[in-house]
């Protein structure tokens, strides 16, 4: 539990960070001049990334370092972890990424102000630093709630299949305690590849933390329901999500790829993989 | 056969998806605000790497994880694979393919249809977005099919020296199951090398899965034979340049290194190097 | 002691060095005509990341390669370094970085003055190639000294929790001598995330060392106290700030991680971590 | 002798392929629309570094793999090679950087003269395609032969105490075959902090080689003494510097780091370091 707590608030002090960095850090620091762009988007897919890394490294050796509800869910399922755990696990998560998301805000509200000063916009109807804390869909999905829908079921259905894979010891999981760098990197690689059409949140405590505290700090109605309707309303679809892909993605490895490793490894080692060394973004 | 399906589905899901981000996800987000360039480009490098280094973690511990026609017929030609598990493997790695760039298509196409729409260019005119897909050569080839076919021969060539290296236990083979990663990092080395000349397909199912999809989903002319003759025309230069420099890779390591670490590690080791930790992109 | 000197020596060499790239090298190396931008970051973060790599790698083996008095000082409060160590070490890393500065200087005194003469500024006015050398917060901290603070605070506090982290033996500390690669990512992490508001220092003689040889070299009443007030004011907060942040981000550890941990690998391994596989930024 | 020739092709292959790629291939492509700028510089440094990882892992498990002119002076000083092999590996070293630069012409000549007709210059007047092949110094040196020297110096300096620093297997040398990627991390390091001055040859074979194939193939008088009196002048600096450098960069870390490993590792390893796992750029 103090480890989940741990674990999601480094994953989300860096992840959160890093975003914070490229919308107000670095245009505020007086040495940034070029627009957002793809190199913005590399620094978040690290900073996510190492966010991941670290996180596990925190507290693998403690709870398995889930950090993420939606691998808590997935591995429930699996019958890899008791299903009276789930509850506790969830809002240990929870609450490590809210207070993760309170400390980046003590240390970026200066940039923050100076950057809403800058564009003119009230804290409750300024998208960019919003999108500091929680996610939201591109545009181009428009009404459609399955646009983004599939899409984090699609990214976290990719995370959990990959962390499977990573994680079984039978396959060719990494060792001399790497799994975290490696596990990190399929945060990386999700965020440069499906990162765009709705911020891939993959991880409702990810999204619903820091989009509490949002709330709570001045954005009120774009954080959850209220007039904005569109936005607030969305809040959901970072939950729902993640959930039902991170099922897909387990059960996608365990059903095509445990067989196969499994007969390839022999009768032996007919349990599950051990609950240690999985983790998340 | 069922691993490389979706080892290959693994890679081709996350190098296009890449793709995909860079053209259509990331100016679409409504943050991206400048031009296409080196840090789309470093984007979609790692994309493809990091697609990789998860294609291997998933299916390399049962079928090897060529994920690559070149590689399944460079390793027949070295007798490492039984000749007739040679076309169930390309019919797995194409299908994978296709499949992956189907998933990647039913994510982004609210992206591709706002992009196609503010660009003004109808689908199968489209060549940025039919770029997702598959791979075509630099104008600046102009009508030569020689130098594609080139570039082609010289990546595969490349990728198969090198996996060659990275897998050979008397040689510096990565231990502690690393061997996925830097075989990914094999990728974003002839990216980020020989990767602008025609798209670094290196590997026919790469190009020949997702261009088939593309090709029913209405970028007809550019993807297949049609009216549109020199781009419809390139669709085999991605399949022969492969298989062609594939094989010269191998016969490379095989004739220049492989006789000097077998003298060095003695002739007790007469085999050849077990197929297991191979991959590729 | 010379471990120190000369591990610090290189943090500091390829840290600044990454900063002076940016700021003077690229844009006066004839080729570079992008502005000032997120991939400069990019670089910079690399830098300082690679700099803790191989500072560790050169003193890892014989010091424990502190190269940060926030991380001695840590360590001694912790008990793991005894407390007559701390002032020698402090001034080996302080002299360390002094030199690193020399020769960064001499080997980029051609393009900083460059850099100062295409842009019409003398050397004592001009912040950016100040950069180079020392941190300084950002403008939109106004007068507050307790924004750029608290970043210190926070930066080192995380640096100094995952140090502890990848270095317990007891929970996942990676292993193969790839310890200081995972390290350097700390810094990395940090620098994506909270790099900047205030520069990361996180380490006062990364920020002392150079910032008293820029005082010597021109830069004078923008590095130490003198008639420009603010600047010159601040060069207690990299020192103060890091030496607090860094005992907090040790406790946060000890006191919630390590009884986990412990707990978990059994009473036998009562005694603290050892020394030596530890480091910094 | 072969595996050195091998090694150093492919280090040259990956890096000048980079330079090539931002050069030409990316702008030539129709989809770059960014000026050079930092994250060509990101993508030029992974090249080169990945150079150095795959140079490593095919020549690494017969010769060493010093691929560098510099490393071999600097292990013949230090009586781990034989002197009388020192020329046979030069000559290796150059013939596969020579062989290598023919290759990425080849591949590369399309875009080239595309680029140089857009450019509206003549092959021997365009010095951006020339930097694809060989090393200048920044215009800011003016007719300083000392600037880029001592740059020269130090950058290989810089190498060689790290190559010695990641082979010490008294010290803290990476295990499990992970010493390639390492070292190339070494190279990536210098280029993203010294590599801007004088396009950081730091390897006389690196630089010699592929100038005497673009001597050859149009880019004359820029290339070797002609009429174009500066440039063809300098050809000798990224020769003689780099040898200095690196003897110097091995000196450092035998007379200051190798006594107290040495101390703590015990006298029973009285013998140097082996051969075996080095490396460079």
């Amino acid at each position: 539990m103090l480890a989940e707590f741990l674990g999601t608030f480094v994953l989300i002090l860096l992840g959160v960070g890093s975003v914070a960095l490229t919308v107000a850090g670095l245009p505020g620091s007086g040495r940034r001049m070029d627009p957002f762009g793809a190199a913005d988007w590399i620094i978040i897919c690290w900073g996510w990334g190492l966010g991941v890394v670290f996180g596990v490294y925190v507290a693998g050796g403690v709870s398995g370092a889930h950090m993420n509800p939606a691998v808590t869910l997935a591995f429930a399922v699996r019958r890899t972890l008791a299903w009276r755990k789930v509850l506790p696990y969830w809002l240990a998560q929870v609450a490590g990424a809210f207070v993760a998301a309170a400390l980046v805000y003590a240390s970026y509200r200066w940039a923050i102000d100076f950057f809403n000063q800058k564009e003119g916009l009230a804290r409750d109807e300024s998208l960019p630093t919003f999108s500091i804390f929680a996610t939201f869909p591109s545009e181009y999905f428009g009404n459609s709630w399955w646009g983004p829908l599939l899409d984090q079921i699609v990214g976290t259905g990719i995370l959990l299949l990959l962390i499977c894979a990573v994680s079984d010891g039978r396959n060719m999981a990494p060792l001399a305690n790497l799994a975290p760098y490696i596990t990190g990197l399929v945060v990386v690689a999700i965020g440069m590849t499906f990162g765009t059409n709705a911020g891939y949140a993959i991880n409702p405590a990810r999204d619903f933390g820091p989009r509490l505290f949002a709330y709570f700090e001045g954005w009120g109605d774009i954080a959850l329901p209220g007039t904005f309707d569109w936005y607030s309303g969305y809040w959901w679809i970072p939950i729902v999500g993640p959930l039902i892909g991170g099922v897909i993605g387990m059960l996608a490895y365990d059903l095509m790829i445990s067989p196969l490793v499994k007969a390839r490894s022999g009768p032996e080692q007919e349990g599950r993989v051990p609950e240690k060394p999985t983790a998340e973004g």
